[in-house]
């Protein structure tokens, strides 16, 4: 931690932070420049962070040097995490995978009929919304337990594995009961709460960054999670909010790369909610495996003119085999199976 | 709402969606251009939310008219929403309401003695976290229902009333013992379960709104509560993200007089979390009143350097007390009482 | 500045960092921490912008401390600058400064009609375009010398001061000759080759903050001014680019108390740009005083409806009087002259 | 066009908007719908665009339907334009092209040394700055007129074409002379009277999308430039502003998938200045040909420690000889030659 004091600073101010740092144990070391002085701090930073060192009289500006996450960190754990769902679907290997399925569960049958479809084609996850985060009050807000016992069903008869979204603490047992990874939405990427209990739970969970959320706020909030000893942690891109409005929001594939460099973690990509377009998806589907992602995330639905929740970027299952096939093919230019 | 079909689309695709209009109750209006075919729709637009009208073939895009909030909207109830908190505490009248206390709830001493000296000032609502929503794991959580007991216990002795975070649905049965007005932070906006059982409380609420939540998805995330009974919702603008990093969030004073004209709500603000910047509070606080705000939300610490959370923001008592005088001469330039 | 070397560096790669500052002639300072070594350099930071330190090996990345702008800060010239138009107008000192007038110059005529209500109600400057940057290239593109013959022929008759945007280095000499103040508009605010003639004219500038620029890059366009012997400089708040759409721009008030604190210059500000609308622009505009602002420029169409741009956030002549009596309250609560 | 009124608005103000439509020589179409009144305009909208419609007593938002580029649209021109720079070096057909070199030219021997390293390695641009915007006045401002020499000079001997920055209209001659391709910078992007000097230059152009600029905006600018007869555009992808940190800026890959589907012009990446980290641009190197864009610019310096400026993102030589490899199988398998 750098303490970057005011030009202005007396040496009472100085002295008093000089003081503090030393009072709780750390080192401090101060360089007295032509303008200002500047305290360096050695020691575990975290020790400081209970003091407000921005309200000491005379101190301009607090700069951290060590990273505020630490169990996600690749210092850490240098070794590339693979999450394992059981019965040979990992996360985070050179398998690249991919979920697919609609936005929202409508009914079981139709659920087993896309299952059959996006399984045939690759996918290896089934997704689908029972709970669904919606904006407004008089949307739909899904089917609830009844949807996860679709969910639970239709990735029995294909034999898929089932990602959905838990919204809120008091459905924990259920999802407990018929999830195989839980998803926690953009929107409550910081309902700490949730994530506590998430991390208790001990399951496989695929956090999605919110749409304003800096990359090293989601990497805290996977510490939550970490924390709490459940390292089965799989984060995924879903777009930020920018001031462009040609795409639903703005998918940051900056985070592939920048999440693969500074935590072990695997990562995916959701590019049908990102873009919000349907014209997109393919392109940046492969955009996403070139840019060094671990899988995706994609809303197929068999009739997306008649899908309950967003229709627009849903691809239909021949759309989605066709797609596959061109993803297999930039998989391995890319040096991965798929 | 208007459909946008695109240059290239067939007759069978327009008629194909003027059908599907039909079939639900509306009534189509079409438009041949030069270019390309408009469909208006006349009726109640929520009839066809339901249908993803952007993947029909043929249509380019979609554009709402109405508004998809209506509870909350300034065509539902013409005259401004007063929101009383008892004891002659009223937000959204005449009177321009001001809310302070502590960042955290520190222990009951210190709370007390800040609600003395926040009280005396003019003050009418303690704040402080019992609760506190932190991004990182390490750092302090909050002292829980404690902290709730403190607030309480410092509003008695002072007259005032308790405004505090509530994060999680499991904790509403404290909160309904101890706080007056239920706050939802900014992170939990769009946390839809908690929205419910807020309004079902029927408890006072201040809804803060996300860092990048848009102006309608606040008065949506209101409308989640109003459509649950609960008409005693107060909103707050906290700052929204931005690439600017002077300052800790872009405070957005251009929501006061928007949600004015757009809503019947009361409206507050919250310069010291959304500028984390002591310097810059007495004066957005000032702007504060002159945009048309209905009250204030304010960081008082007695000790700033000592807080265990968000000091660099906190004004001293004796700072609260300075800036309350300047307040008062604003105020009453703009026709408002404190 | 501060250089933190990666905590994988290996002692040749700091040693090699530490030469290379020595060999600058400044003087480094080494701090060996727990996790990774950090390196403070004494001395004008000026001295190693030159050299890419962030280019060396093992270092992790670069602190700047200082300010990269002298000119404008506050520390290089504590009072406040007081930018003088001649014949008594003055932006920066105790009176607050209003310029108004029509988006663009659409005729002398109106222009004359428009100038004398907006000076009876207060204004001292004029501003108008006579070239005007437009998104489209189909827009109006501004009536040109022709437009600045217009305007001070508007001001002369009703003795007002000129100002007027700049939008090319080829068009300073018309400007020279018919405008009192040089507006830098927000899209060209990093046009450099533009701030440099603008500096060499050593005419008042009228600086606006880009839609996408930081404080700290507004500051140090204003030094491409300042360091060429041109001090009268004005910079002026006029929205960024954000997510939110219910106002054109977000209008950044934060950057009103920020300017004062870091800068000497004064600052005014555009809600008519800035919001877009109408209905905002009266408390805006209050809320821009009560910040602290030194001055607003605010558009005034004698017919909004038959403006040639920018109609629907343009205020009537007898709006634009109404709002100034109360400019006038706000402003004397606020210690502040109009 | 979609005239939207207010719920309250008067049969007159719907008249009166209704009598200016049909005055402008365009068909008004009425829908009375339950809660307001809706008016679609059918003809050319740019005829209205004159009149600031949401002046209109009575109208709530005005909603433009054709897009307001028209020669940069797909719909104007269906196939791909391909940009001939001669010599066989075309951008926008199958072959994927590469322009590389310093950020600055610091030299002739460096860049001399360069041209044969990139070239060799298959890039058929040399791009390097000779013009330099700035962020700061005491930063290196280039070598002016002597670097666009050495720019000739270096493409000359190694059979390359140049790419470099024009940043002001008083700069053509000495651009006419010395370079093969005229780029605008993202902070010039909206230069109007630069675009227009540039457009009737008739020289190819590489358009860069400025930093908060959405992509209609972009496109805005191409028409600037096509507008004038010279069609010779390439746009340029190089980052969007945004809360992001990590990175430089956000690097907004879905812009190439978009302006696809919306234009009929080339589109290149340049993920050096966008990510503005070495560590970042292999994958996103890679991920900009799998999203579908038809070249890419990234900054090679021999001694990137040594750069005068952008060290941190440049790549040696022997490193953009290894991603060339690597790019050589993306393309590939993306069905570009490379």
């Amino acid at each position: 931690m750098i303490i970057v004091m005011k030009p202005s600073a007396s040496p009472e101010q100085i002295n008093h932070v000089i003081e503090k740092v030393k009072e709780i144990g750390l080192t401090p070391q101060v360089s007295r420049g032509v303008e200002r002085t500047v305290i360096g701090v050695i020691g575990q930073e975290s020790k400081l962070t209970v003091k407000p060192l921005e309200a000491f009289p005379g101190v301009e500006h607090v700069v951290p040097i060590q990273k505020p996450y630490k169990l996600a960190s690749r210092e850490f754990k240098k070794e590339d995490t693979v999450v394992d769902l059981g019965d040979g679907v990992k996360i985070g290997g050179n398998e690249f995978i991919v979920a697919a399925g609609p936005c929202s569960v409508e009914g079981e049958e139709m659920l087993i009929e896309v299952a059959h479809k996006v399984k045939a084609a690759g996918a290896k996850l089934l997704r689908g919304g029972a709970f669904k985060p919606r904006t407004s009050p008089y949307s739909f807000q899904g089917l609830g337990v009844d949807g996860l016992k679709h969910l639970r069903k239709a990735a029995d008869e294909t034999g898929m594995k089932v990602v959905t979204e838990i919204m809120d603490t008091r459905q924990i047992d259920d999802h407990l009961e018929y999830s195989d990874m839980l998803q926690v939405g953009a929107r409550n990427m910081q309902n700490f709460d949730l994530l506590k209990v998430v991390g208790d739970s001990k399951k496989p969970v695929l956090l999605k960054r919110g749409l304003s959320s800096t990359m090293q706020e989601l990497y805290l909030s996977a510490e939550y999670i970490l924390s709490r000893g459940n390292f089965k942690v799989v984060l995924c891109e879903r777009g930020i909010r920018t001031f462009e409005t040609e795409t639903r929001n703005t998918y940051d594939l900056n985070a592939i790369p920048a999440t693969k460099k500074l935590t072990h973690l695997p990562i995916i990509g959701d590019p049908s909610h990102a873009t919000g377009n349907l014209a997109y998806v393919p392109a940046m589907a492969k955009a996403t495996i070139a840019a060094g992602a671990d899988g995706l995330i994609l809303e197929v639905h068999p009739n997306p003119e008649e899908a309950w929740s967003d229709g627009p970027q849903s691809l239909t299952p021949k759309m989605f085999e066709d797609l596959m096939k061109e993803l297999r093919v930039v998989a391995k230019a890319c040096g991965r199976e798929l």
